[in-house]
């Protein structure tokens, strides 16, 4: 089995290492590349074509893994030389998933998206499938991959995260909002507290590390929500992604990112009630 | 021990047999009741004042158990009159509740909220209690009653009540958008199961049944929202509550609450896909 991956930032190279080492032959492209992803390709032991062209002739697989404005761009490249399977497994919306593998000649194309942490898990890291060759991509769970097929159509596990995604990012939204508002009224534990006794037992423990986080990466999560925003626009209104994408803007202008994560939400509740007297 | 209440709802009636069971003498005023409510009263077999200037005289503890647009006008009928502690338990904004207890001339009161369902759990159902007076009130325990004293401040339980109540009401409104939008685009199980991995294991079940709710009381919702978005707009633009009011308010608009609440999802969410064409 030859898996060819376009980039190679950290989900490449850790499914690249994964994948080796369970007998697949894993290939990249190092044409245009930074001496600093040259060096990162040689330390992994991943196999090299000098061209795109050459990479998407000879991959039974071939996984687009680049940075999500770069998808479209990056199939149109190697659209019409991809003899296998073509997998974007970027971080975007249903519908530019779609225009994306709408430029791979052959049809054989498969929407992928990463569910939880690469850094985490490693290649063992669920994966979630659709399109019409979502079931042969999924061979590669032979290979130590973890792979769902959630569908037969692209858009499809795209939906799926992003959905999933909105759904997080709105909880957080929501306990920072009231757990700041209680904190200013002194009962900012009893109100965790209170919510507790309908949740999980590590509820309390979770809800602090999401409100930290919130503030830690407000910024790109309000980048994500323009995104999921855009997706659900239609014929409802998506009053609650908007809300979100709101919230993560205004708590990203308000809050520089500080070097190290805050260990206590104090600390940021603090900052922000100085800032706004 | 000689409890008066103020109204006489369910609130007030379930609270009384159990506090009658337990041993105390429960006492509330029938000047001005429709029969309905008298014929209750008798039922439960509570003692009667002809006036509230007398129930307020002679309770050792007064329940203010009203519609909240009648809390500070109750308060202000018998606040030179009340010899005890004045609870007022109605489900008002920690800005109202103060307002209301500053007209108990005494200044013997208490701040008290129900967390939870006083028709699910009877006299045994949640009371948090804030204020001066917040101990005292809590000797009912002795007569059944299961309160916490959460503060010595006038609006705190109040406030912990109606923060967590947003929190519960947003994730409903988080649910219910992301899991239509799945639903259109036929993954709407996909994405219960993939939220489900990071949440509690009845998670599914429960969010079915949020969804659901969410539909069958959007315009009730919308109305308490609009308090805590009152409650929460100061310095900061309370965003999440804002949207999680539009968002009830939007649903309740667009949906005829059934007469029998539906067993799935899907009937709510056809029935929307329906009039939106």
């Amino acid at each position: 089995m030859k898996v060819g991956f376009i980039g190679f930032g950290e989900v490449a190279s850790t499914l690249s290492v994964g994948l080796m080492e369970n007998g697949a032959e894993v290939y990249t492209c190092i044409d245009g590349r930074s001496t600093r992803t040259r060096n990162n390709i040689l330390q992994t032991g991943v196999e090299t074509y000098p061209t795109y062209k050459e990479l998407a002739e000879n991959s039974d697989i071939l996984i687009s893994s680049v940075v999500p404005s770069k998808a479209i761009e990056v199939a149109e490249m190697v659209g019409k030389y991809s003899k296998g399977i073509y997998v974007d497994i970027n971080n975007v919306s249903p519908k530019t998933v779609v225009d994306t593998l709408d430029k791979i000649e052959n049809g054989k194309t498969v929407d992928a998206a990463i569910i939880g942490s690469v850094f985490k898990n490693g290649v063992n890291v669920n994966v979630i499938a659709s399109g019409s060759f979502a079931n042969e991509f999924a061979d590669l769970k032979n290979y130590g991959m973890n792979i769902t097929v959630v569908g037969s159509v692209n858009g499809q596990a795209s939906g799926i995260k992003l959905l999933r995604s909105s759904y997080t990012k709105g909880v957080s939204a929501l306990l920072f909002e009231s757990i700041y508002h209680g904190y200013k009224m002194g009962i900012d534990k009893e109100v965790l507290k209170y919510i507790s006794e309908t949740e999980c037992p590590d509820f309390i423990e979770s809800a602090k590390s999401r409100i930290i986080s919130a503030a830690f990466h407000a910024h790109r999560r309000s980048e994500e929500m323009d995104e999921i925003v855009e997706m659900l626009s239609g014929k409802q209104d998506p009053v609650m992604a908007k809300g979100i994408l709101d919230f993560f803007k205004i708590l990203g202008e308000n809050i520089k990112k500080p070097e190290k994560r805050p260990t206590d939400y104090n600390e940021i509740f603090e900052y922000l009630m100085k800032i706004k007297e």
